[in-house]
């Protein structure tokens, strides 16, 4: 199950060094060494998933369980005023390391924060039949 | 519990129109009015919490289990070929409405997307001391 070319599931075998932050029964949590912040965390499962379409629904949960719990720390012992979680599934969607992965990423002081995308606002009538069509889908 | 000053409150009760995309007992998944792509959407849940600090961890991860239903029904019912997932707790991340939500926002071609942080990268073992404080955080 774990990847020999997957640097996190090395890092999950001890393998690879890292600087773990929080661990439990199914996560690993490590700072990421390309630093947004100070204390920017990434939460993973310790079973190799690629991504969203992947990760079993409970899995999932355990990670984000998990980064409740980081965040908290991070608050606690940095004094973080703010915390971002990201997550990317697809290189589409910016993923680089194809191991499932959630961004912990505190704040400490108010930015420029560029939102990752360009919002377009809507009368919410408007988006009835986009609903329809998701619901739809089975 | 529903606080009659909170859009999303007012959407659980139904007394704010939105779109649904998914719903179950403890979440609701409504279409973003400020589309960022087509298909972008919310996961709250249906009882009020302001942020990671404030929800419980079990709450948090039933709007995880949600956002994974929703990431595949936008997969499936769009062709998303991606998905990015986005929280922000505190005005300093950007939070706008003080009503816990994670965004699931569907990716449909490659994008010059702009992350949302300028990353630095640190030899692993230059972050010691700062696992260490934030491991001792309790
Ligand atoms: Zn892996
Ligand atoms: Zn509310």
């Amino acid at each position: 199950m774990p990847l020999m070319d997957c640097t996190f599931c090395r890092i999950v075998a001890g393998t690879e060094p890292s600087q773990t932050v929080h661990e439990d029964e199914h996560t690993i949590a490590f700072l990421n060494i390309a630093q947004a912040t100070r204390g920017h965390a990434l939460v993973v499962p310790r079973v190799h998933y690629r991504d969203l379409g992947e990760i079993p629904v409970e899995t999932a949960a355990q990670v984000m369980r998990a980064a409740v719990e980081v965040s908290r720390r991070l608050a606690g012992a940095l004094g973080a005023a703010g915390v971002n979680l990201w997550h990317a599934s697809g290189e589409t969607a910016w993923q680089s390391v194809f191991h499932f992965h959630l961004h912990v990423v505190p704040r400490f002081e108010p930015t420029d924060l560029t939102p990752p995308w360009t919002e377009v606002e809507h009368p919410v009538e408007s988006l009835a039949g986009l609903a329809e069509e998701i619901k739809a889908w089975h």
